[in-house]
């Protein structure tokens, strides 16, 4: 057969939209909505990751099974939700000994312990390939309340939680293609690609507030296009005002091509969102009381697509879009 | 590492079980329960299936699609549930192309339109290893209605709907470990393994009469065996009563050793219940309105285990007890 030539994007669009039902939202927006118990709804999410792909062999497997849960916790905070548990399904190779299973389940438990969640139910199989491993995470809003990607609306402002860029420049650290001399600035790094903090607690403070919001799992610039996408409105970023950590900050320091990683860099699990023009004071209680800041980073306007400008008011060209599986 | 040497069921019960959510139901019965709107439940399943495992390389796409669903709809029916949607998850090899994926999607849209399911949401990755797809399903039953694996009671009679060992049989004949003379009876039992019937109709209509139920997809004494254990009972099948499909019956004539397919079989996918005694009329009836056979294979007594006896009442030695992942 043919190599593929279509992004992810393009297959889902073509291939599975068409099989949406109702409560899918058009699978533009990650997550499915159906009716809970009177006055709520349940928020539906799944995510797998696979062993050479979405983490790196030889991860410890306690810190696979918190990233698991994590990517797909962020999704749930992206809407708004409270995480309620999780479906699980593992297909490990024969290999994997049950030393490896003890400390997933380990993994799980802590995170379970952390969040509030349990395990609803699951599937193991064996696979003669790399890990791979499926949850479908489930959580709950009140009814109408979920921030979906679709309500961004021309004179918001965007705004994101904590920094970007740490996660792809703790995997290029990882993996040998970032040299930093400082050594707590390289754990940092590592630490924030190793472990998504979902920003569950902003994400339902941000109920009634945000107009539209997604997390940042394929890159800034990628994910504000999706969110541009499902609003029908344009985005202009203000690359100076993006918030970094000192340790990416100095990475940019030493190689400013490391800018591509806080514009175009996967992973960082940081909440993107609009609210509207005079949100301000509410957005800085807001970060207070959650202990994480939030940053305005740019404006939505009529149009389509996401521009980056520079300090001097000028385009950038962001070369990458988001990662692209196939 | 070592070795795995635990069972599937080992390691659900060692790593998993302490994790479980209230809904999970201990993870005994392969379903979680959540409360939905007034007055219903839904019942949540995940499933995933593998090339090379629960499908031979080279099976047409849209087959794949079909089998997918299918093995999680066949729990729903296990419970009474009506089936509302999914999510899925596809890790695929870069080398299958757009034509194998357009098979796919046309599979799930014919069974979607069958059993009146919806897509929910989902998530596609690469994977440097076998097609490896997951599905969680969801449905609703009536608030406590839901049928479970723990209900069976002393007393009770064992019933199951269709045939058995058609899938095992199937599979054989695939690999070329069966050598059926009759076409026909060869395509009839390939069909089976490859694309299974949900018992969706025979569930519902049991709600309110089956004490317990279970899908057959380990086989038929493994999945007895779950029954069994969750309902802390045992139960006496008699092998003489085994509801065979004419090929199966062939199959046996030729070579008496197929009957371990009948037994330790997996993938036949039919209902396996338990009903109090009495209820022959019922189930008679609701066989013919259903349009497939319902037989009674034995009872429930108290203790623990499954005996299956020969035409003399001597108990039978069964070897093969469910399929055995690890």
């Amino acid at each position: 057969m043919a190599r593929p030539t279509l992004t992810e994007f393009e297959r889902i669009a073509r291939f599975f939209a068409p099989l949406a039902a109702p409560g899918a939202l058009g699978l533009v927006d990650d997550v499915a909505l159906i009716d809970g118990p009177p006055g709520e709804q349940y928020v539906l999410k799944t995510d797998a990751i696979v062993e050479g792909v979405d983490f790196l062999p030889g991860t410890p497997p306690g810190q696979v099974a918190q990233k698991l849960l994590r990517v797909n916790l962020s999704d749930l905070a992206a809407k708004g939700a409270v995480p309620l548990g999780y479906l699980l399904v593992t297909a490990l190779p024969r290999s994997l000994g049950e030393d490896w299973l003890a400390g997933f389940a380990a993994g799980l438990a802590k995170d379970q312990a952390t969040y509030g969640i349990g395990l609803l139910g699951g599937d193991m199989t064996a696979i003669d390939g790399p890990i791979t491993l499926t949850v479908a995470a489930i959580g709950r809003v009140s009814a109408g309340s979920a921030v979906l990607r679709s309500g961004a609306r021309p004179g918001d402002r965007v705004y994101v939680s904590g920094t970007l860029g740490d996660a792809a420049l703790g995997l290029a650290a990882l993996q040998g293609k970032l040299a930093l001399a400082d050594a707590v600035a390289r754990e940092f790094l590592i630490d924030r690609y190793a472990l998504p903090q979902p920003r569950l607690d902003i994400g339902q403070r941000l109920v009634g507030l945000a107009h539209a919001m997604i997390d940042v799992s394929d890159g800034l610039v990628a994910d504000l296009g999706h969110l541009c996408d499902a609003s029908g409105v344009a985005a202009t970023v203000e690359a100076e005002k993006l918030p970094l950590s000192a340790a990416a900050a100095a990475a940019v320091r030493l190689d400013p091509a490391a800018m591509a990683a806080v514009l175009g860099g996967g992973d960082d699990y940081e909440l993107l969102f609009t609210a509207p023009h005079g949100s301000e004071a509410a957005l800085a209680l807001l970060a207070r009381q959650a202990g994480v800041r939030i940053t305005m980073i740019g404006a939505i306007a009529p149009g389509a697509g996401v521009e980056v400008t520079d300090r001097d008011g000028k385009p950038m060209r962001v070369e990458v879009a988001g990662y692209r599986h196939f």
